[in-house]
């Protein structure tokens, strides 16, 4: 009875995060993709078998249940106050309603392994967390919750990603022949907008967050410097992981580090703790490995999707390989 | 009267650091190069022109003034032992003779930034720095001298290396096919073989060092992440900098974050220093970039040579582009 | 019940093809995984969940229906063997058993769009088809059969392959260092060994086999210059393969040159034929895009897998995004 | 006496051509540079040391003997223009006087190795060659003058180029993400734009030319399929190639197909031919290497200016390594 799958449609659907998800989509039973916009890619087929993108003004919201945002920063605000008037629920992929924005109160913050499920199951517009704190959070919630963390010091947080993270639109420092061989920091200064998003989760904790761009495609690994009481191991923070996540198919602890290629082309999120030596004041290293468009965007926004339309919650989403 | 140049040999020629240190030392016009041992590429030509690769059992210690190790670690104890006898002077680039290894009291440290130029310029034997350790050097060596750390906080080191860091030595690891589209933390636990060196060029100071492997050829990015004393910024880290490294051309003190391509194929080092907003304990970002096969070893390998023959410091040197 | 599930062996499964194939057979429904066996990876996990690599002393033909064999070329002989005494059914990835190896008659050529789907059904044994003879022989095999080449003249088959289809052993030649940056030909002089593959599946065609290694993991680009009878166009060849393949769905006829990308990750095989201005003698462009590791390797033993076992014809397979 | 060295200017040095230029001029003895332009970059530091690039409207060309043209494809012809009205001298490494523009006549043809070295140093404009002719009209040249070729037969040039053949203008198709782990062919059909000039450098010669872009910054690979008289060997080859450059010492012949990394950063072009077996048609396969922002542009830009302004020839060239 394929009429009555829940109906859906993307608002600027070219860009990675867009395309990214509807090729999630495209394989998901419990769905059905009734438009994808696209502005100047309009006419040219889409990740869905026979649907074109087309342009803002032919996309009918009176047609479907949901719509995702997968459009630049800023540009999600009419969108939403436009699906809200014809009571259509959102999926926010933009920065524009996450805690920090100003406008976080208008909706329910997406962090499926943070938000409980029938909030988000309940939601009228969800934030869809970004990718940089998808990874913070998971990895610093339930240590936060148990006291494991020395708040008194700061927790760095070295973070790198795939170009992809910076969207598609042509800039120099985009180019393959500027980034091919480089690796290199930005942001610097403790200044990067997602920080906003991440102090709201994580109250208290002096964050000091150093994004990186690397020569690949996708993915992101951060790598935390983390202030602990004393006496408190990796182990612990591998138990208190275990037993936050034991729910939580797409998050493994994972005892070795791990890698980019470990999580890449997949919705999963992988955490590891690691002991140090030599240090008079108690510091663990965590390692934390996620795709940026997966577990980071188009994944997460699929489990929310799962939960706000009653869907299996384990559908349409990639496992690592 | 090219008679009269000194005469120079490399044992190793073969591997990354020999191929890259041939290669200045072909484009060098105050030394000649007498031979280039490799065990399984003897035979093959070197990068200098009209000479082949010979196996170590042909290689003549009495034909030459100075000889340069490229070895694995472990392998030039006995290379150095019979240049001894033949009064050959070395310049090791393996650990074999580094602060920490037991054995650097018969080697003069060639930190070229950090060491007094006549004792290299005296020395028999100079222990040629690692590549991760002169980025940490040169960076935080003056920042300890000033006493601008604040020594009872943990300085944590990210850094990332290209590929040939890890040698030629055929291992899966390494594959093209592995690295590709990876990046990955290793050495984790603070036990990094490097942290001896670092430790004995900076007593006291707590370094938590946290390596990556990096998908790119070469080049070294360490992000550190720095604990000040009250009152400390950025700009005074600067100031420091360009105090020590007045005479120093190989580094500069950039406004800027430096990224690899700025100092690939170079024998630069480039240092960088940010103030961060939102946090209590006063910390900065230093940022340093250098190449690993320029500055982190051939580079300084020919600096020091230069001291040691009585050249022209400057000479056969890199500059970034 | 899950027990009537036909189990099938890996021998050979942590090379990049036996990791790729265990990673569809672990979502395949209709198959389940009795054994992978790998030497120096033993003990290891393989891709399939819960199972490990096992050394091939434990392998237990006994207890399986099929067996993949994924090893080096040479070293499936003996497998064979010893499946047939124990009545094993082969699917055999290795160049073993191909046309050109002088045991072809032993084999079904399981070259899916090629050969008649009862006899790949009825085999005992199939010799999976090569990756780069894959694109060679669905490009040109319909226009064979239909008199469209002019074979007076030769084919020339410029090629390229990321760098998995190399294989997994250690060789410098290999390392990520070396191919980074790098794109070179080998097996000049028209010797490569799929030549025989191809000749013996194109009879009478003059082929010119010049290959290449990209500087990416995976997928072959096949650019093929093929002297055509006068008036044939690409129109005219695009015809003739949407006929011949109008019940290949992995096959795609495509009016753009196909590249990698569209390719990557799927088992998709995409066609394109250009017309050539300026030319006296009629000659057309074709462009032949694959994955090596997934038509041109796992993903056919899987389409040949389906047709021994009876199960679902396009179970298991990846769709290109 | 640094005032009487002839003094040179760019036009459009923000680019990757122009960048490349500059390096080599900013370390070339023999010239001083006066300025460099670049709209976007105005202000911004140049790879020459102390020198801004700054706007068009302050450059002077009354100030220079000689000025460099690195812009867009038709943006030189004002700029020449302008040059013969204050009698400056010009190099235009654009497309915009090469041989079949319509402007030729206006222009010598710089390719240094095929036009009379008097006739450069007497030019008033010189028109650099393009990247891909160089390479084939270096290959193919003495081969047409001594009739090795068979003519008859169409020769295809299948080439690979690194992305900063492209440009430095942002656009999606060039883009980190879209270039990673990709490879594709372009300007089906035999029309890309540099036919014209290799066919009227090679009349007669009928030529099938298939570009494709390469996931790597720099570097060309030409794999030509020749066919030759009866007879010719590709040791008859090597030898027409060796005599025809004797005196050109930055082509070598080479035994083994030259790759990428033979010629990276370096103003080398680097020739190969081999034989093939099991063709009844005599046909070759010629495998030819260099850099296109090297021999392929800024390299023989540099070799152009030393011949008009009767510096040293060899000055200010890269060697491979």
């Amino acid at each position: 009875m394929p009429n009555s799958r829940p109906r859906v449609g993307v608002a600027g659907g070219s860009g990675y995060t867009g395309l990214e998800l509807l090729s999630r989509l495209a394989g998901h039973p419990g769905v059905e993709v009734a438009f994808a916009t696209a502005r100047s890619d309009a006419g040219q087929p889409s990740p869905v078998p026979g649907l074109n993108f087309e342009d803002r003004a032919s996309a009918d919201l009176g047609d479907i249940d949901l719509l995702f945002c997968c459009l630049p920063h800023g540009a999600a605000v009419e969108w939403v106050q436009a699906a809200r008037e014809q009571n259509v629920r959102v999926i926010d992929l933009t920065a524009d309603f996450r805690p920090g924005s100003g406008r976080e109160s208008a909706a329910v913050y997406g962090m499926i392994e943070r938000t409980p499920a029938d909030d988000v199951a309940a939601a009228q517009l969800v934030a869809n967390p970004g990718c940089y704190p998808t990874g913070v959070i998971v990895a610093l919630g339930p240590l936060l919750d148990e006291g494991l963390m020395d708040l008194s010091r700061p927790v760095s947080v070295t973070a790198a990603s795939g170009v992809t993270g910076a969207g598609r639109s042509p800039k120099r420092a985009l180019l393959f022949a500027e980034v091919f061989g480089d690796f290199r920091a930005y942001s610097l200064g403790n200044e990067h907008r997602h920080l906003l998003e991440m102090r709201r989760a994580l109250p208290d904790v002096p964050l000091l967050f150093i994004p990186h761009l690397l020569p690949v495609a996708r993915g992101i690994l951060e790598t935390i410097t983390l202030p602990v009481a004393g006496g408190v191991s990796a182990a612990d923070v591998r138990t208190v992981w275990q037993r936050a996540y034991r729910s939580s198919p797409l998050v493994r602890v994972c005892e070795q580090a791990p890698a980019l290629a470990d999580v890449a082309q997949s919705d999963e999120l992988h955490l590891s703790a690691f002991d140090n030596v030599g240090l008079e004041q108690p510091t663990l290293t965590l390692v934390v490995a996620l795709d940026n468009l997966g577990k980071g965007a188009a994944g997460q926004a699929v489990q929310n999707m799962n939960l706000m339309l009653g869907l299996n919650p384990g559908e349409g989403l990639r496992r690592a390989r």
